[in-house]
């Protein structure tokens, strides 16, 4: 499974900090340890309170690739100017991916071409003008839509990466296993991927690592293919790793045991 | 989901002591811990190393029920006589599981009658005269042998809980799956139940309580209906509550905060 590193976040106070001093080596540190837990694609998003989210983001990917040229990047921004700013200034070797498009007409509009132009592939949320939605049906029905749209464009089916999108337990109890439904007919929609982001679900919870770790297993078990995912979190990174050992994506159970030496798992 | 306690059993030093010297009280305190962190049923195992299991068996399960009568029983023993003993000294207000018959004949045509007679339950792993099964068709193969076999002695269906069995995930790699998408099939065969030991899979590998609460996470998910495990490792139970709220089952999340005020959930 492809993990989205998601701690260059701007929501995250170091980093809004860093970001705002123009702190090189917090930022470069924040990366390296997300790579060296496993991280292949590094998540940044410089939305949150900040008024120079264009220049901010185009800063943040020059530093990355200033020292770690081949790790790919997600531009997370719902402001299509930072996230064309982000394109021009991207010429690492790691695949840059558009966080997000949605099935809302204007989004595809804007960011379909401007996804071809820059050879980006997109993460695309099932939701639309309606909002979002509840049942299996519904988030396949929306994933149909976005992928005879993109393809319509001249988009490759496989540049897409389709998040059903999990509600918090807390506000919507009963919906994960929709979700979690979901994931086979989207996949089976083509050579389409799928993704989601871990910690969502676990919105208001205590103890919310154990909520992400379980629904990671969960994720994992129903065959998604990356997740979006703070990989410093041991709870999390734990669950993946004996997922893996467990279904078979892992050798003689070679990188769990590797893990476990490293002590990335979380014990007591 | 059902909570069968493994933890009264004599390959436990402490459990074997305590049965050699007639202690009541750790037996006694074993088996409340259980049950306060949710087991319905406590495992009796006195088989291992042991010389006196028929009247060692008999013993335990007379000291459980004299101040714990509404607790259930799992009689888990490779002894016919044993069985029997602990059949007949047992009269508490709970269920009383035979741990457990096989495919094999000479097995089925002891235990089956002895289940009728004392209106005990049975587990039946499905495995027979050639060993062990590979592949989720065998599995299912061998649970409906079972199964016609015993209603024909006039055994109700209900009472059977199905083990799948799954081997060591350090022995048979890539097994797993097998044993997971075995488990609706076997459901399917009627109003007949499913159960699974849980640390089996993890023999061999570091870190056994990760791998033990994520192969919980997926048995649940995949809808089994017992599991046989140490309700007193907090990874697992973590696991298992955060299953609970995750797939609906538990309203309002509330068991799980419960649980989390109790500080019975595995934290940092």
């Amino acid at each position: 499974m492809l993990i989205v590193g998601e701690r260059i976040n701007s929501t995250r106070d170091p980093v809004k900090r860093a970001i705002e001093k123009r702190n090189q080596s917090l930022i470069l540190r924040e990366v390296r340890q997300q790579i060296e837990a496993g991280a292949k694609l590094i998540d940044v998003n410089c939305a949150m309170g900040m008024d120079n989210e264009i220049e901010d983001i185009a800063w943040v990917i020059s530093v990355i690739q200033s020292e770690l040229s081949n790790v790919g990047i997600c531009i997370d921004s719902p402001n299509y100017l930072a996230i064309d700013a982000a394109l021009k200034v991207y010429n690492g070797k790691g695949d840059i991916i558009i966080n997000s498009i949605t099935g809302e007409e204007p989004r595809m509009r804007n960011i379909i071409p401007l996804a071809l132009r820059y050879n980006a592939k997109v993460i695309a949320l099932t939701m639309d003008e309606r909002g979002m939605p509840s049942s299996k049906s519904e988030r396949v029905d929306i994933a149909k839509k976005i992928l005879s749209r993109a393809k319509a464009e001249g988009f490759k089916e496989e540049d897409i990466y389709f998040d059903p999108l999990v509600r918090p337990l807390s506000c919507e109890p009963g919906e994960v296993r929709a979700f979690l439904d979901s994931i086979r007919p989207i996949k089976d929609l083509g050579s389409v991927k799928t993704i989601c982001g871990l910690s969502n679900v676990s919105f208001g919870l205590p103890d919310r690592s154990i909520i992400n770790s379980v629904f990671l297993t969960m994720v994992f078990n129903a065959g998604i293919d990356a997740c979006i995912l703070d990989p410093l979190d041991q709870k999390v990174i734990s669950s993946l790793r004996a997922a893996e050992a467990l279904l078979g994506e892992d050798e003689y159970c070679a990188n769990y045991i590797k893990v476990f030496r490293e002590k990335r798992l979380f014990s007591a």
